[in-house]
């Protein structure tokens, strides 16, 4: 069911372009993925995601297993029918939410135990667990359990973790197999580059149908996370999907593809909408900002997306202002239009094989007005 | 521009089938105005509201003027192009809001001092300003200026209101004649019927473009409403358009219609929404409710909004917990589809001269499963 084609590669940069087949359907890449953490991408109805460009969405199995449930969902008819998405889906594991959210974690050898964040229940996830979970939600790629580490763990810590991930890995791959859903594993290794190797090395090898890349854009420099990018790339399969995880940013999508990504997700589009920001070209745009009071014009004049077509910026102040939940739902409509647009650009400058002076110019421009720093 | 065309009485009953034409279209009547307080109805985008059925809107002068500013709204060509929304518009005066929502109100026969809700800040609200606010907005319909007062108001109070509705709906009509806009008076007189009957006189005989009632379904029990309202549309012209403000029950819009109104508003199906709760033939269903936990069937089965077509009950219960804007987006389709869906079954009745036996079905099984009683 699942397959990954490599369409065409840059040659200048390790850039490249490709389709994913999936149960529900193909997916162009690079490609970026909304997400739709319990059951629905913020503000979103599903005709507004693909009407702004999405062909998958990303779901967090640590959210859904605590509420609703798994097994409520695998009684709905999983999580396509019950969240009325007929497109691809995919889930993490939970992994890096039990390290974000959950209170009072201890991971042992055998899984995570940890305190819900909605209850303060108590819950053990293990790698055989995790799979099973996601085979009740049902998406088309599923991700195999990992740990994460902050970015100022120490060696010690973060070697431990990376054990984990490895062997959880192969006990995930044990848990998963003859089924349909496609299992990707994840190269951990936090900000040290041999033991990103030494992961991805082991990923590579246990023969997933994809590889993902966890833990970064976790509060490292940007340049360290591009360094470490062009260390583990390498000795990821060629004819694998590389999926880099919690990445949105547009300079971060564009120098990603260019180190050899190909698939991405990330909350910022959706979150800086709900925050009043609107990503544009040159960077954000806190539409608070009392010039655009009497700005009667939309966010970007050349966007094709929903917002832009019908609101001004004025309409769309007054409505952050006065908390209308209409504001989350045009921002978002227009951040996703443009994170989706910029990848839909992307693979148009790949397939004509201008990929490295499109990146260029748009990022030598990104930045220029960025009003509202943070990720 | 405007004009009320009476197309057909019912003759078993007051009700009456119209049709209002004004300069961004023509509505139907009876007719529903979904609320759209600060220039949008809550959680909808217009698309929504006119697959939900909506062919008028009202919004809020009070509000509007506070915040973002009538001058402002006039610069962006007015409320129709600020909002995004095609069709008519039906702008309240602001009498309601500055009686429910302003604080240290002072009320004289010049007008209404009142401070903002928002900042604190002092307003002097006049007949002739209020038709300035409301002309810098644009509506197709404007209403005069009025003074509301409560439910349990004395007989001194309620006159002493009462009077000075009457005139400053004098001061309206000088200060808006020879402007585009309609002009409705509106009729007061709390709970007192010789009150309402003088005041009903008063405003019928000023010859406004359409006469509305105000201060019912203020707590007064539905009886008293029904009865009042007997008295009042005896005096209240034949050919011209009846407006019942701030009604929206599925059994005061049936009795209302019977008794001779035209048109109405009100924030019930989107406030009800917004709490979780949806609207259906035999009352409120509180999707919160854990019978609905497994339920996988949708509000109602022959439903034909967006929101009984694609998702179950058992998704919107997971949506309201979680507390995600998607509850509010599709449970506000629902319940403006039910209360619009009802006025359009109300006027085929009418059309085809059965709608008292089409109300008397439908009021004999609401309320039949009120979970959630209040208004």
């Amino acid at each position: 069911m699942f397959r990954f084609e490599l369409i065409k590669e840059s040659g200048k940069s390790s850039a490249r372009r490709g389709r994913l087949t999936t149960p529900h359907g193909t997916v162009e890449t690079p490609c970026f993925m909304p997400v739709g953490t319990q059951a629905t991408v913020k503000a979103m109805t599903p005709e507004m995601l693909k009407d702004a460009g999405a062909e998958m969405i990303l779901a967090n199995t640590y959210h859904l297993y605590l509420r609703p449930g798994h097994e409520l969902i695998r009684e709905a008819g999983g999580l396509h029918a019950f969240m009325n998405w007929d497109g691809p889906i995919l889930t993490d594991s939970g992994g890096f939410q039990v390290f974000s959210l959950g209170e009072l974690r201890k991971v042992t050898d055998e899984g995570a135990l940890f305190q819900s964040h909605i209850d303060g229940s108590k819950h053990m996830l293990t790698p055989e667990y995790v799979m099973e979970i996601q085979r009740a939600l049902g998406a088309d790629i599923v991700m195999a359990f990992d740990e994460c580490v902050p970015y100022d763990a120490t060696r010690e810590e973060t070697m431990a973790a990376m054990r984990h991930t490895n062997d959880w890995a192969a006990r995930c791959k044990k848990a998963a197999m003859g089924k349909e859903q496609a299992l990707f594993g994840i190269v951990q290794g936090g900000m040290y580059s041999d033991l990103r190797i030494e992961s991805a090395k082991t990923i590579a090898e246990m023969d997933f149908s994809g590889n993902a890349v966890g833990g970064l854009s976790v509060g490292e420099p940007k340049p360290m996370m591009y360094d470490l990018l062009d260390e583990i790339v390498p000795h990821l399969q060629r004819e694998k999907p590389r999926y880099l995880m919690g990445v949105g940013s547009a300079d971060n999508l564009l120098e990603s593809i260019a180190r050899g990504a190909d698939m991405f997700d990330c909350v910022l589009p959706t979150r800086m909408a709900r925050n009043g920001t609107a990503l544009v070209k040159t960077g954000r745009m806190n539409l608070l900002n009392a010039r655009y009071e009497r700005d009667f014009s939309p966010i970007e004049e050349d966007c094709g997306c929903y917002c832009c077509a019908h609101y001004s910026k004025a309409y769309l102040r007054h409505l952050v202002k006065a908390r209308e939940i209409l504001s989350h739902i045009l921002i978002t409509c227009h951040n996703l239009h443009h994170t989706l647009e910029l990848m839909r650009q992307a693979r148009a400058a790949l397939d004509e094989g201008s990929f490295e002076s499109f990146a260029g110019r748009r990022l030598a421009v990104y930045g220029a007005e960025e009003e509202d720093q943070g990720r």
